[in-house]
């Protein structure tokens, strides 16, 4: 059951006032809903960006959040409008393959397009379906509404192309998905796939082994480590790798 | 009758505490108060910007909703405090002109100078009334004080000369008056002067007709449409018309 | 007693899901935990900045808050993670000095280490602590346990060198500890030092006697005045000393 927790993640920024217009329409369906900004500042068109950084913080919710993504270039042209439950989270967002980890992972997941104007704004623009269209779905199904009465089953929702590791002779070849604002450099490598032995090389340097932490190093050390999102992260200690690493998307290589 | 909502629109950035501050003072008067943050980031000292982004988000959020707006270059100075009701929601901020359009589309609102200190912070500096004066007072109001109890009405409250568009015998000639994160340009021209056989120009630049949707164009094409604001927008599909244009500040033409 | 009111203070950036993931796990275990954001842009390995912000915003909170600091280069290293009341405030971090004027003002607080895996998450990275100690100790705490069943007393918890003024035979001198996002630029030297015929000098600028708000000064002009936070402040009106003086870094020097 929801809880009337309802999370935001989207590419609005921080300077306008369109997440405040969207939670505006939340508190006017659910004015005892609970709003948490996850982050407004998905990179433009972040699609990819958006749909890794969502495995790394929705199942900290309780169960029956409400995650909202609205990264959305395709705004006001053909792509759907999703509701979909899963693990008990329920998710709101484009059709354009930002839940694409939350079907891998709950691959009988049931997708449904919102198509029903009763849980939609009485006016809906082209150009802010965040406001118009996913904030009151958002809204109404924090207050129990199911994602299935919000219109048809979506059988093919678009799933992104993720950029998966190789398995190759030599060992894991990954590579970097996004950076955070420490500057650490976020692989698309698993830390299930990573042993004790690893081994672990970024482009043409060696890193050496695995860390645990970044104190583990001293600073200005460059470092690779299985951070907090569970992906092997190459960092160096108390600076910033995206910024001071030449090739900051160079390829990353593990041997075990 | 208020429901607790209280949002916040300033200048302030989100570096600093100083709207956590504002946030302390509402909730140690009103502990059940729901604080939105709008922006932070208003441009400094920008009254203007703050007055038209008001419009664009206010009537979101339901009947009760207390609008609390620090642009406040003045503080300190002569400058009043202000509260006012207008189509049920209420408005708390310094008397500088960041609420002359509420003034414009409400000409009856009665307007209240905040003099009452019970409705202030014991010590009021004169460097904070966004903590001092603004946020109390918006405090009481979410907990049904009305604004006739904070002090005297105010007759003359200041009102900026909002740039209007101009009807000439070619067209309507109006301004950018701010541009959003993505990059679009946001003119005075209300959508409801335009037409669908409007033929717009942006400087020396023929843009064509009105669009519905920024996907209607082709990544990179620069086109017009009334964007989520009500107003008339000059945006670049999957670009930033604010970087990427000469001169983001030409004059909007447009003729029917 | 706490009314769920907890705040966050952080380095972690706005771009990142880290707050969002806090934020989460606060209230997985206290839903109706109200959690304000005090400032995620402390500078990286802030930790004196954020000890000195810290006292400008916790007492305007009502009592029982409790006020969250993660500034924590060593994170996963050895440094103790600690939970304290003072002034009816409970205070939650790194023991790395974030709480020194915290200690100053309150030297009777009894500090606690939070050792007790059930106020922790089942899985402890030693990349996280934020998410996976002191957002679920707060979140405890903000529903009545104490600090004290968290673990043991720490009898010399880490206190920073704090940069205090030098009284010396010509005056007093102090410094610059941080700038705010006005440009402002915020100083060692507490309001209650300074007297009304007080002259102040910046570097070899001599500014004058003390205003009592920024307006007092014509636009451009320097002036000095006690500022929001208690401390004396060095500013330009209507522009940025930090970024318009030549040296912002210069020695306060104030002759009574």
């Amino acid at each position: 059951m929801p809880e009337g927790i309802i999370t935001l993640t989207t590419d609005f920024g921080t300077k306008d006032h369109y997440a405040g217009a969207v939670k505006g329409v939340i508190l006017g369906i659910n004015p005892g809903a609970v709003i948490v900004d996850i982050t407004h500042e998905i990179e433009d068109y972040g699609i990819m960006e958006a749909a890794f950084r969502l495995t790394a913080f929705y199942s900290y919710f309780p169960r029956g959040t409400v995650h909202v993504v609205v990264v959305d270039p395709g705004v006001g042209g053909e792509r759907k409008a999703l509701a979909l439950e899963a693990e008990g989270y329920f998710f709101v967002g484009p059709d354009n393959g930002v839940f694409s980890m939350i079907y891998e992972k709950n691959p009988d997941a049931v997708v449904y397009e919102i198509t029903n104007p009763d849980f939609m704004l009485p006016e809906v623009s082209r150009t802010f379906h965040g406001r118009d269209i996913f904030a009151p779905a958002a809204a109404h199904i924090s207050t129990g509404v199911e994602p299935g009465q919000m219109g048809d089953i979506v059988t093919s929702p678009v799933r992104l192309q993720m950029p998966t590791p190789k398995q190759t002779a030599e060992g894991i070849i990954g590579e970097v998905v996004y950076s955070d604002s420490f500057g650490n450099l976020v692989t698309n490598i698993e830390g299930a796939l990573l042993r004790k032995d690893s081994r672990i090389y970024f482009g043409d340097t060696f890193i050496g082994g695995l860390s645990s932490a970044y104190s583990d190093a001293a600073p200005g050390e460059i470092l690779a480590l299985v951070g907090s999102s569970g992906f092997l992260e190459i960092s160096i200690s108390h600076a910033s790798a995206a910024r001071d690493l030449k090739n900051p998307k160079s390829e990353v290589k593990v041997i075990s």
